[in-house]
């Protein structure tokens, strides 16, 4: 399989396209059209000779060109054929976003789809297909208005579950967080969750995977792709449908047996991929894979908030991390360049008059602390003397050692965060949630050898 | 002490307000002014006989009317003799937002405040104090650029920490959620935050107090107004200064002793009260107790996306509820309203391209459901077959049993989570928010005697 072709190809025919602008091959094609594909884009629908102000051509075979790749979207018995017209035709690439095959008791359909996707690469199907940011390549069924594409970035998700993965597109667009792509891979009945996970680890420019999936077909592959891809970079895997009726709820959505939770929990461990426990918790944790590696679970605190400072090393307690009292370097370099009536401490309380200044030189003195290893700021965006500039100091201050940001609020503060975002740094809304992101990053640390402690 | 007073008064001064638009008192008298606040405001400061466009008053000894309220944000040293002026002239009510006292090892200026303070109802010093959403008065030193003010409602939050309850206002207002008021009591010299949990629990205007403390004085008498005010109302409390360091950075932000945590834990038990375990914990159960109380723990999930429904059902297998299966009632109530290819099952996947009137079908029935107390309907609103008209469908089956609705995602859905939570359907953005807040519903109506199960 050529991910390459998937991701940023060159050509694809879109089949299945109505006049109805509302219907799903419809939405996919006026969406690639919409937004920014740079290659060939062909409609194809026996039905039209126009369609939606573009010219329609009747069958893959009609096309001028072998297309890089086929998304059809029509209904399930019509693309056992499809598939085999585009094989006869030299294509070799086809996402299927049509359901209504084995999970909907078609094994008929199902057999005939899996023969005639033979020699072919096919995701699908029953799914969302392909998300790639940086060809604008999507196949996606859902406008723009209602999901705003986030900006490329080096995180790739893949997902059993469309709507998951979208979710979390939605959730990335929102806090400015770059995205590679997106495999919604649905029934695999061909390509599968493993071939994409080994197909993710040997791609460069993916530098984080994260993975969405309620049950596999082939427990001993999957655990094999997991060990590759996650000697290669971070892989973190939300598995959903752990026991009774979410069991027995999974199997109903994809077809796929949802399998023993404690199993899956085994191989991730085996395998050395991070597990995530929610939605939010893999969102969390993807933010923060942009930063060093620490070398150690000593923490340093700076808030503006002394409720913050406070939350926050709750949340560092609970987790078993140190907040080790600041060195006396620290303590000799910070001197003087902050007002007499704040107090160095870890959590080191700024004060709620803390300009962008104070918060540098307490993060510079810090960060060279041989102490800490890694540093959770928080802001609490409200008060007068702080604003945005903060963005720009605290860009200039990574790379040495972990940092994760807070800002906690809602409108004002989640423009802030979605800057810092957009800027390389890890921002969260909440304090556990940024301590919770750092001790994910040391937990991996650690794992490969490099923190102790 | 009357505080109603201190939340609607007809007249308030605020004493320091200088020249520089951007010091605390000034930003205090600004807000108050553009806030919309209907009664007398007056600017008080010797060095001015007119700031910032507004007449300024020497003293308060020199303002024509004996005021409701007195705001006072000068140096913690001129604090007393401004207190005893205030007395003189027969003020009743103060705010001291000044900070330098006790908690900056000013023990003398601590007790002076008390002495000038006795006779009086003081809040303060140290700390943001008041928000009242229905008079509009608030004395928090952030300007409204900063903070956007949260629509009335009938929330009152209690906080020993101004920077955590200006955070939640913050939260409250990007999501909509209706805030009645917001106290922030600093270092509690003379009105402590148990007055004020005995106030909140008396006043009929607010529904559920929420409450943020890291330490309080008196622990018998924290005690005694916790079960007072649960008895009449939802009591929501977040302890933090748990343990260790953080424990020690409780007492250096407040002054007050964090005390045992499983000291606190009892007592919360004992009274009655439900424990936040954080902020973001706090504001998903806050949005809750409109809700109608439930008769038992019998889950039913709605969803247009399955692995919304395998994560919710996750989260409710999790917390204990149960999700039984649909009655035959309902299984005849739905046929023939739904299509063939969506099967009735708990979850109910109502499919990708479910409308407003395949949701409103589904729930009404599941509603109906003698095996059902409580429902979640999850909506993934990236589909183009769903719109804002849910929004309507939902509000009209308030009322009967509790209904909590998940829509993930950023931007888009934010938006809608809002339109949703301000017509008084609690909203959240991830599957396991919206069980979990159903469940704290549910101990709660357990508690009360009214769930069984």
């Amino acid at each position: 399989m050529n991910m390459n072709k998937f991701l940023n190809p060159k050509s694809i025919a879109v089949v299945g396209v109505s006049s109805n602008p509302a219907k799903i091959g419809a939405v996919i094609f006026l969406n690639i059209i919409k937004g920014g594909f740079n290659g060939d884009v062909y409609a194809v629908n026996p039905k039209h000779k126009e369609v939606l102000g573009h010219p329609c051509y009747p069958s893959l075979s009609a096309l001028p060109e072998v297309v890089d790749v086929a998304v059809i979207a029509t209904p399930a018995p019509t693309v056992p054929s499809i598939l085999e017209e585009a094989k006869k035709k030299g294509i070799k690439h086809a996402v299927v976003i049509s359901g209504g095959f084995g999970e909907s008791g078609r094994k008929d359909l199902e057999e005939a789809f899996k023969k005639a996707a033979e020699g072919m690469h096919v995701i699908g199907p029953n799914c969302l297909g392909i998300y790639s940011a940086k060809s604008r390549f999507d196949t996606l069924f859902f406008p723009h208005y209602k999901l705003e594409r986030p900006p490329y970035g080096d995180i790739a998700i893949i997902s059993q579950s469309g709507g998951v993965g979208s979710a979390f597109l939605s959730l990335a667009s929102k806090n400015g967080l770059g995205m590679h792509s997106f495999v919604s891979y649905g029934n695999a009945y061909n390509i599968d969750e493993s071939d994409l996970i080994k197909a993710y680890g040997a791609m460069n420019e993916a530098k984080i995977i994260l993975m969405y999936v309620e049950g596999v077909g082939d427990g001993r592959k999957f655990t094999s792709a997991l060990t590759y891809a996650a000697s290669k970079k971070p892989v973190i895997v939300l598995k959903a449908g752990k026991e009774g009726k979410a069991k027995k709820a999974a199997t109903t959505h994809t077809g796929a047996l949802a399998g023993d939770y404690l199993a899956y929990k085994a191989a991730f461990k085996k395998a050395g991929v991070l597990e995530a426990y929610s939605l939010e918790d893999m969102f969390d944790m993807a933010k923060i894979f942009n930063q060093p590696l620490p070398k150690g679970k000593r923490l340093g605190i700076i808030t503006n908030g002394g409720g913050f400072g406070v939350m926050a090393t709750d949340a560092a307690m609970k987790l078993g991390l140190e907040m080790p009292s600041l060195s006396k370097q620290t303590l000799d370099e910070i001197k003087g360049k902050i007002p007499e009536y704040v107090t160095p401490a870890n959590p080191f309380d700024v004060v709620a008059d803390a300009d962008v200044s104070r918060y540098r030189e307490v993060l510079r003195a810090m960060l060279k602390d041989p102490n800490i290893d890694m540093v959770l700021v928080n802001i609490l965006f409200q008060p007068p003397a702080i604003n945005s500039a903060v963005v720009e100091e605290l860009t200039s201050f990574l790379g040495s050692k972990p940092i994760a940001v807070v800002v906690p609020g809602g409108e004002v503060e989640a423009r802030l965060r979605q800057m810092l975002t957009m800027s390389g740094i890890p921002s969260y809304p909440y304090p556990e949630k940024g301590v919770q992101a750092l001790y994910a990053l040391y937990k991996y640390s650690k794992a490969r050898g490099i923190a102790k402690g």
